[in-house]
C-alpha cells in the first residue's frame, strides 16, 4: 500500500478515529456533506486543525458543499484499518471487561472481540455479550486457533504483570492496558497504557491550573 | 502557590501521575531510593525522559542513591493535587461506572467519588461500592450540596449530549467522558474525551504500521 502516508502523529490518528465516528453518525442521519468548521465544532477543536489532519493523510477534496461524508469515511478507513480484520481478546471479564465488550462490538467491522479469558469458574465456559469466555490456561492455544492479534487487559492490576510473558509467547501484536500496572513489552509489540487514575488526575490538574490563573 | 511551574505539557502531567503511582507502590515495599533509569524501566521509557519531566517541575535532588522516594512523592503531589480535595460524581452506574468507582476510590486521597447518578429505579436509592446513587433529576442540587467539581460520564453514548447543559448549570469544572459522543463545553470547563474505540483503533493502526515497515 505505497500510497498510504506513514509517520502520522499519534494525536492525528486519535482524531481520525473520532472524525470517522462522527461522520458515520452523520451519514446515518442522511447528511452527505460536511464543512470542516462543522466537523471541528462537533469535536471542540478548530477548523484549521481538522484541515491540517486531513492534509496529513492526503485528503483534499474539499468542495463548496464541504467534505463528501461517504468519501471521507472510506478515505479514513484506508488509513486506519488493516485489510484483514483483527481479532481481539479481553483478559478479565469483570465489570470493565464486560463494559468494554458490550460497548465495542459492532462499532468497527475490522476489529472484533472474539474471545474473553478469566479464571472465575462461574464465568469460564459461559458467554457474556455473545463472547465466549475461556480459562486463562487456554490463552496461548486459543489465541492461535482464533487468530487473535490484540488484547485488552482489564483484570485486577496486581495480576497484570503476570500476563506479560503469556502475551509475548502467544504472539500478540498490540496491548491496550487499562490496569494501573504499566506493562512493558519488547519492541514489535504495541502497548498503550490507559490508567483511569491518570486520566482523572490529569483533568483535576487542569481544573486546578485554570482556577489559579 | 507562586513556586509551582505552570504550562507543564499534558504528557508530562500524565507521566507524573504514573510515576507517583509507581513510587507509592515502591514506598509500600520499603524502597527508600530509586534511580531514574529504574523508574524509567518500570514505565518503558528512557531515563532521559524521566529526568526531563522532573526537571520541568523543578525537582533536581538526584543523589548517588537515586531519588528519595518519599520526597519525590510529596513533590509530585504539590504539582498535581489541589489543596482541597475534589469531589467526583459518576454519571451512569452501569458496568463501566461500577468498574471505575470500584477501581478508583482509595487510589488518591485528594480525589474522591462521592456520588453516582442514574435513572434505573433499581439502582437509585441504593449504594454500589459504598457510593450512594441518586436520580439524575437531583443532579444540580446534589452537586451543590456535596461540593462536586468533577464528573465521569459513563452512560450510554446516545444520552451523553443531553448532559452538557446540566453539567454547565451545575457549575462542574472538569469532565472525563468515556462515551463515544465527544462533548464540547464552554471555556473554563476542562473536558477529556476517552473513547475506548479510539484507543483500540489507535493500537490496531500502530500494529498495522509496524507490520508494513
Amino acid at each position: 500500500m505505497a500510497n498510504i502516508p506513514h509517520g502520522i502523529p499519534e494525536k492525528t490518528i486519535e482524531r481520525l478515529s473520532e472524525y470517522r465516528r462522527t461522520l458515520l453518525a452523520s451519514h446515518k442521519q442522511g447528511i452527505t456533506h460536511i464543512f470542516s468548521h462543522v466537523l471541528a465544532g462537533m469535536h471542540g477543536i478548530t477548523a484549521v486543525q481538522v484541515r491540517r489532519d486531513l492534509m496529513l493523510i492526503g485528503f483534499s477534496s474539499d468542495t463548496k458543499k464541504g467534505y463528501d461524508v461517504k468519501v471521507l469515511i472510506e478515505f479514513i478507513g484506508r488509513i486506519l484499518d488493516s485489510e484483514q480484520p483483527m481479532n481481539i481478546a479481553v483478559l478479565g471479564m469483570g465489570h470493565l471487561g464486560q463494559a468494554i465488550s458490550k460497548y465495542f462490538n459492532g462499532k468497527n467491522l475490522k476489529l472484533r472481540i472474539v474471545a474473553a479469558f478469566d479464571i472465575d469458574p462461574e464465568k469460564v465456559g459461559s458467554e457474556i455479550n455473545s463472547i465466549p469466555i475461556f480459562h486463562m490456561e487456554e490463552f496461548e492455544q486459543r489465541v492461535e486457533a482464533l487468530d487473535i492479534s490484540l488484547v485488552i487487559v482489564s483484570l485486577p492490576s496486581k495480576v497484570a504483570p503476570d500476563l506479560v510473558v503469556p502475551i509475548i509467547n502467544a504472539g500478540i501484536k498490540g496491548v491496550l492496558n487499562f490496569t494501573s500496572s504499566p506493562l512493558s513489552f519488547p519492541q514489535g509489540i504495541v502497548v498503550e497504557n490507559y490508567d483511569i487514575t491518570t486520566l482523572l488526575e490529569k483533568v483535576a490538574y487542569f481544573v486546578k491550573e485554570g482556577e489559579e490563573q
